[in-house]
C-alpha cells in the first residue's frame, strides 16, 4: 500500500510516559493508540505484525494436531462456579449482569470453556488424546498495566488445551508442545527465548514452564545456574530455599555457588493441569476396562501482543523496530526520493507494481517529502528491506537495496531490480 | 485431518429447541455448542467455515483500499459519553466497572473507537479519503436471542469505517463498498442476496442499505415491487405510507399496485453516517482553503456467524449443510469404507497423503464403522466432494467421487485419483 494513505502518526520525540523502548517505538511509529489504561487499538502496521505471528502459531499448533475452535469472550458465572474459580479469582476478573440479571464474566483464560465444549462429546478412551486451541480476545483487570503491550488489560491470546488418558501421555504431549513453542519463537525471530521451570520441581504440585525473553526491561526475575542447566522463575526458586535466590547463591541442582539472576519477559507458558478442571466440572470418559475416569489436562498460552512487543524489544535501534522478515508488517519499503522527478516516479510506480505481482508485500512512499523524513519514517516502520529509487540512482541506472539493520546493502540494475529484490527475500525467508 | 479425532458430536435427531434448519444442522453436525443464551463456542468445522468467510471479506476490503486495524472489545464509558450514545443506548449495551471504579462498556459497534483512533492523526484534506476495518468480537445484550447463529448476543463482525471530505466522495465510496459486498456474498455462495433501502429515501435523513438473503425463516420483512426495482425494509416502507405495506399495495416508486412482502435475513448493512460522530467527538481536518471541517463518515458491517448460518439456510438438505466450495470446512471428505480391509486402508492412506501434498484440504474417515454412519456423518459436515474408497471400488480399480449436492458423480482410476480430484476442485473454484 501507499504510505501516504497509511493511517497513524509517526514522530521523533520519545513520549515521556513510555518506560520501555517497544512501547515508545510503537507509539512513535503509529502502531497503537491508547484507549484506556491497559487497553489499546492497533493501527495497520501492528495488525499486520500480529497477523503474521498468529499465522506462525496456527501452523505450529496444527502441526501438533491442534484443532482450532473458538470460545466466547463473555461467559456465564455458572461455568466458573463449577470449577470454583468464580470465588477464588479476585478483582482481575471483570464481572457484570445481563438485562435479565444473570451474572456474566469476561474470559481471562478458558479452561472452563474448554471443558464445557468437549465434556459431552469425548466419552471413549479411543478418542484421546486431542488438543483444541483458539486465538481470542481476553480481559484481565490488571491493577498496574504498564510498558505498552507488555502488561495490558485487554489482549489477544492463543490458548490451547490438551486432554489425555494418562499422566504419561500428557507428559509426552507437553514435550511436543514445548518443541512447538521453540519453533514458534525461532520463526518469529526470537530463537534466544529460554524455558524456565515455573514450579519447584521438588515440592510436588503440577509441572509448568515459562518461556522467557531475557532482557533488562523484563518484569520477571529468572534464576539460572552458570554451571548447569538449572533455570527457574523467582517463585519456584524461592520454594527451594532462600539462599539460592541471590547472585552467587547455591544451585539446587548441581550444588555449586553459581546462581545468577536475570530479568525477562514471559512470552508464553505451558502447564500440566492434571484433573483439577475435569474433576470439578465432572468430565469423564470410559477407559479400556469400561471404567469411568477423569481425563488429564494440559494448557498452553501465548500472548500475541506481548510477543510482538518482545520481538520489538529484542530487535530495534534508537530509530525504530527492526522487524524480522517473518513478522514484518511489509517485506519491502520502497522509497521514491524526489518523486517530483517524473522519471523517478514513473520507474518507482512500475517497480511497485512489479514487486506486488511477484507476491512481495510493499509499502510505497511516493510522497513529496525530504529523504530525511522518508528514511526516518521507514526506520519507524522497521521493514527489513528498503529499496531506494532516486535521481542519482537513476542516472547510474540502479536502485539501492538496504536492510533495515544496515548489515546488507546492494545495488541492482533498474531493469532487473524486481527480480533481484525477490531473490534477496527468498534467500532471507526461513 | 482424521475424522476420528475431530471433536464434536454428530447425531440424527433434530433438537426440539431449534426453530431454523441452520441451527438444527449446526447442532446435529458438531459445529457449535451453546454456552449461555445467545452465546456459543465453535467447534473446528464452524471455525474453518468462518475463517474462510473472513478471508474472503479481508480480500474484498483490501481491494477497496481498506486498512485492517483492531479496536478493543472493552471501552471506557467516556468514549461513548462523547458521542452521546452512553445515554441513548439502552440495556443492549453491557456495562461494568473496573477495579478502580471506572465505567466500561463492551463494544456492540465501533464508531466511537474508529473516530478516537484517527482523529488526532488525519488532519489534512490530502490524507482523505480512507477506510479502516476490523474483524472483532462484539457483545449486544439482545432481549430475545434466537435461531442459533442468526440472532445472538456475542458475535464476530467485520465493521468498516470510511472518512471523506465531502458527501459526494462518501457516496462514491459507498457505491464501491456496495459492489464489494455483492462480490463477498457471491464468493461466499450467496449471489442471490439483494440490497434493500433501509431509509425512507423520501424523509431526508441518512442513506443506508441492508443486504438480505430472502428466506421464509428470516425475521425481517422486505417490501418489494413486482413492477419496478423498489425494495425497502418494512420500517423504511412504513415511512412512505401505510397502504403500500401489504401484498398488492401501491408502490411508492412506480405507482402500481404491485407490492409484495417477503421474509429475509439481514446479512450486512451499509450506512452513510454524515458528520454525526465527527462533530460530537470533535474530529476535524483542514481543507484546501485552510478552513476547519468535519469529515463525513460511512460505516459498513457484516456479521460473520450470521452469514455462515445464512449460507447453511440457503444450501442444505434434510441430511446436512451443503457448503459452497469457497467456504466449506474441507474440500474433500475421504471415506475408506471397510477400512478393516488392509488394501482399502493402505490405498486410502496413500490417497490422503497425495491429496494433501497437492494442497487439497481433506477430512479423512478411516473409522471402522458402517458405510451408513460414515455417509450420514459426511452429510452433516457438508463437504462439497466425497471420495469413496471401498472393497468393491477397489476390485474395479476405481474410486468414486460424488458431490454433496448429488449433482455430480464420477469414477476415477485408482492410480490417477488424486490428479482427477484436484482437477475437479480447480474447475469448481471461483
Amino acid at each position: 500500500m501507499k504510505l501516504e494513505k497509511l493511517v497513524g502518526d509517526r514522530f521523533r520525540e520519545r513520549p515521556s510516559d513510555c518506560v520501555v523502548d517497544s512501547h515508545a517505538l510503537m507509539v512513535r511509529g503509529g502502531y497503537l493508540k491508547n484507549v484506556a489504561s491497559g487497553i489499546f487499538s492497533s493501527y495497520t502496521p501492528l495488525k499486520r505484525v500480529t497477523g503474521k505471528i498468529e499465522r506462525i502459531i496456527r501452523e505450529e499448533m496444527d502441526a501438533i494436531d491442534g484443532q482450532e475452535v473458538q470460545f466466547p469472550v463473555v461467559m456465564p458465572a455458572s461455568l466458573w462456579q463449577e470449577s470454583g474459580r468464580y470465588e477464588s479469582i479476585g478483582r482481575e476478573m471483570a464481572r457484570f449482569h445481563d438485562r435479565s440479571g444473570n451474572a456474566l464474566v469476561l474470559g481471562m483464560t478458558h479452561e472452563e470453556a474448554a471443558v464445557q465444549l468437549v465434556r459431552d462429546c469425548v466419552r471413549s478412551y479411543s478418542e484421546y488424546p486431542f488438543m483444541i486451541y483458539q486465538i481470542q480476545t481476553k480481559f484481565r483487570d490488571e491493577a498496574r498495566p504498564r510498558a505498552g503491550l507488555i502488561r495490558v488489560r485487554e489482549f489477544t491470546m492463543k490458548d490451547a488445551y490438551s486432554f489425555h488418558t494418562s499422566q504419561a501421555d500428557l507428559e509426552k504431549y507437553y514435550e511436543r508442545c514445548h518443541k512447538a513453542y521453540e519453533r514458534i519463537y525461532a520463526r518469529a525471530g526470537l530463537p534466544e527465548v529460554v524455558s524456565v521451570a515455573a514450579d519447584s520441581g521438588m515440592m510436588g504440585g503440577n509441572v509448568s514452564h515459562e518461556f522467557m525473553l531475557l532482557t533488562p526491561v523484563g518484569e520477571d526475575s529468572i534464576v539460572m545456574c552458570r554451571e548447569c542447566d538449572y533455570r527457574a522463575n523467582r517463585e519456584a526458586a524461592e520454594q527451594c530455599g532462600f539462599d539460592m535466590v541471590r547472585e552467587g547463591g547455591i544451585c539446587p541442582r548441581c550444588g555449586k555457588p553459581a546462581i545468577t539472576i536475570s530479568r525477562g519477559i514471559e512470552v508464553g507458558n505451558i502447564f500440566q493441569l492434571g484433573t483439577k478442571y475435569t474433576r470439578s466440572m465432572n468430565m469423564t470418559y470410559i477407559d479400556q476396562n469400561g471404567e469411568v475416569q477423569y481425563p488429564v489436562m494440559g494448557c498452553y498460552g501465548i500472548g500475541i501482543g506481548r510477543l510482538a512487543a518482545s520481538i520489538c524489544e529484542a530487535h530495534h535501534d534508537e530509530y525504530g523496530p527492526i522487524w524480522p522478515l517473518a513478522v514484518a508488517p511489509w517485506q519491502v519499503h520502497l522509497c521514491a526520493v524526489r518523486s517530483d522527478d517524473m522519471q523517478v516516479k514513473a520507474y518507482a510506480d512500475k517497480l511497485y507494481v512489479d514487486l506486488q505481482s511477484r507476491g512481495v508485500e510493499v509499502i510505497y512512499d511516493d510522497r513529496q517529502v525530504s529523504a530525511g523524513v522518508m528514511f526516518s519514517d521507514a526506520d519507524l516502520l522497521g521493514v527489513p528491506f528498503r529499496v531506494i529509487v532516486s535521481p542519482r540512482n537513476r542516472r547510474q541506472n540502479m536502485v539501492e537495496i538496504v536492510s533495515r539493520d544496515r548489515c546488507f546493502s546492494a545495488n541492482a540494475p533498474m531493469e532487473a531490480a524486481a527480480e533481484a529484490i525477490w531473490k534477496i527475500l527468498s534467500e532471507n525467508a526461513l
